[in-house]
């Protein structure tokens, strides 16, 4: 996996070493319960690791905007975990929903605990990143991620509700992946800002940055799918394909195609007809139509508005990192 | 439906009319999304009904301590919608869990709209009971509602790991129910007093007033999933019994039985074996150790406490219509 993004994303994370450790230790702390599943499956999840992203985008963040944590009170660590708590039960719940069995690459937390633990841990985690907003007492922090938290399940529903439906305008997927994605990172990078008294324009800055590295991770993640080796990035390809998920390859390909690949189109997703070899099929059409290159044009567009969204920050080592994090989200697959 | 619990309900809906009716008001238009399927599923929970019993007990508890509402702030009207949210996203996750396909009589969410959208719609009304909290602005509120959020999810999961086991101690079952019922009730109360600036001591009141009442509320359900008559209460009879679900009317029988009867419960609730003709079985050995009654007993107790926790305010309609409700939640099945 040590593809440029995973470079430039363990750079920042190394940067951040002290507050990312910090940040672990919160997280571990804060998933506990007498409830004793609660924590078996906290800590499958932590085994199972992930890039820790977006909470190392508050940490960032706070940092760049000059925050400075005193030694008893270290609100980035708090709200980075608390953002970390809000993805992780949208994962929980996400699983459930599309059914999914691996994730990262191992089981998923549904296959392993059941559906109705998935559910049920998600909404302890949910309900915990409240009590650390609550416990970091920022009205203003509290407005942010609770917007945000009901713009995923908006975005989510909106997912579904497109579902398995070729007629999906791209402005209509990107607002899907705004809010299951993009709204989070901009939050995440906005607390930030916050934390550190900046004034609106910074918040606003990160907020664009968060937004813009949102739309292009998720741009970037929908082309994988159809392009990437489940082995080396632990993701099983044509997930989205057998679910009939929306995503802006698939558009791309039916709208481009001949009314036979159209057709084809339809019975796979429409219909949810597949049989052995329509996979195969469909990257033929995608790779025909270079629907992966017009994803990945988007998600560039997106990466630069990312990049130049940091201008108003003085040059510095973390503001390269998160530009770094911007480009090579892209480089990726380019 | 007319039994005295209802009869006291509405007694008290009545004599808060007009704070119902600005209630049912905030939770339609707070119920709104620009994602139609939200606002579908959301006229399907209104429409479907339920007795709004834990939003009525926030604007009886802001009464009760002689909170005055100005013309344009009313705090316990918003947070008692906000209190509804919380209870209607843990009602669409567990007939999820539960997988029911019956709620008050009606098709459930899940069971018209499918289990991905009751997930994703929960998740929305859950972050938009944490809007509402934040443009409450009070963090003394949030602490109230974010802490009972994740107790009622522990609630929920303690339940999970309960099923099924008939080792479940009576102590455990007192805690689930605490945790899935009395700790919204609770909360919802304590708010009330919060919004009216009283001191600890009527929060503390209001506080156990409502988690005595959720104890008895929920004892006397369970009760009813083994005595009730599924025409007038809108409740499928046998539910829990089906899945399994340990409750104290089935841990009485259980303990009272014969080896014979243990042998049928081990068979029917821990191996989940059913065969026709078994729950008949389960509801003579219910009524041979009067599992019932003794249910019944415990219910009475909490709802005398309930009762109890009152003295402190002054003799009122209002404290008298609360009173009513606690005792009138037993007197349903006696």
């Amino acid at each position: 996996m040590a593809d440029g993004s995973e470079v430039a994303l363990r750079d920042l994370a190394e940067y951040l070493a002290d507050d990312m450790a910090a940040c672990n230790r919160a997280i571990v702390e804060r998933m506990d319960s007498p409830v004793a599943l609660i924590p078996q499956l906290a800590a499958h999840l932590v085994a199972a690791g992930g890039k820790r992203l977006r909470p190392l985008l508050t940490l960032a963040s706070a940092r760049l905007c000059g925050y400075k944590p005193d030694a008893t009170h270290q609100r980035h660590v708090a709200l980075a975990a608390c953002v970390e708590f809000i993805h992780t039960a949208t994962l929980l719940h996400d699983d459930v929903v599309d059914e999914s069995t691996l994730r990262r690459g191992l089981a998923s937390a549904n296959a392993i605990f059941g559906n109705k633990a998935s559910v049920l841990v998600g909404d302890f985690l949910f309900a915990r990143s409240f009590q650390l907003m609550t416990d970091d007492g920022s009205l203003k922090v509290m407005g942010i991620l609770s917007s945000a938290s009901a713009t995923i399940a908006e975005g989510e529903v909106l997912q579904m509700s497109t579902q398995n439906d070729l007629s999906t305008s791209i402005e209509k997927y990107l607002e899907v992946i705004h809010g299951k994605t993009a709204a989070l990172f901009a939050a995440a990078c906005r607390v930030g800002a916050v934390v550190a008294d900046q004034p609106l324009k910074a918040e606003e800055a990160l907020d664009s940055y968060g937004t813009n590295l949102g739309m292009a991770f998720q741009l970037v993640d929908d082309a994988l799918d159809y392009a990437a080796d489940q082995a080396t990035l632990g993701k099983t390809i044509g997930d989205d394909f057998r679910e009939g998920k929306i995503t802006l390859p698939v558009l791309t390909a039916y709208t481009a195609g001949s009314e036979e690949d159209r057709a084809f189109w339809r019975r796979v997703i429409e219909e949810s007809e597949q049989k052995p070899g329509d996979l195969e099929h469909a990257l033929e059409l995608i790779a025909r139509t270079n629907a992966i290159g017009i994803t990945l044009d988007h998600a560039t567009r997106y990466a630069e508005a990312a990049s130049q969204a940091l201008d108003m920050f003085p040059p510095s080592r973390l503001k390269q990192l998160l530009q770094d994090t911007a480009s090579y989200t892209v480089s990726r697959l380019r």
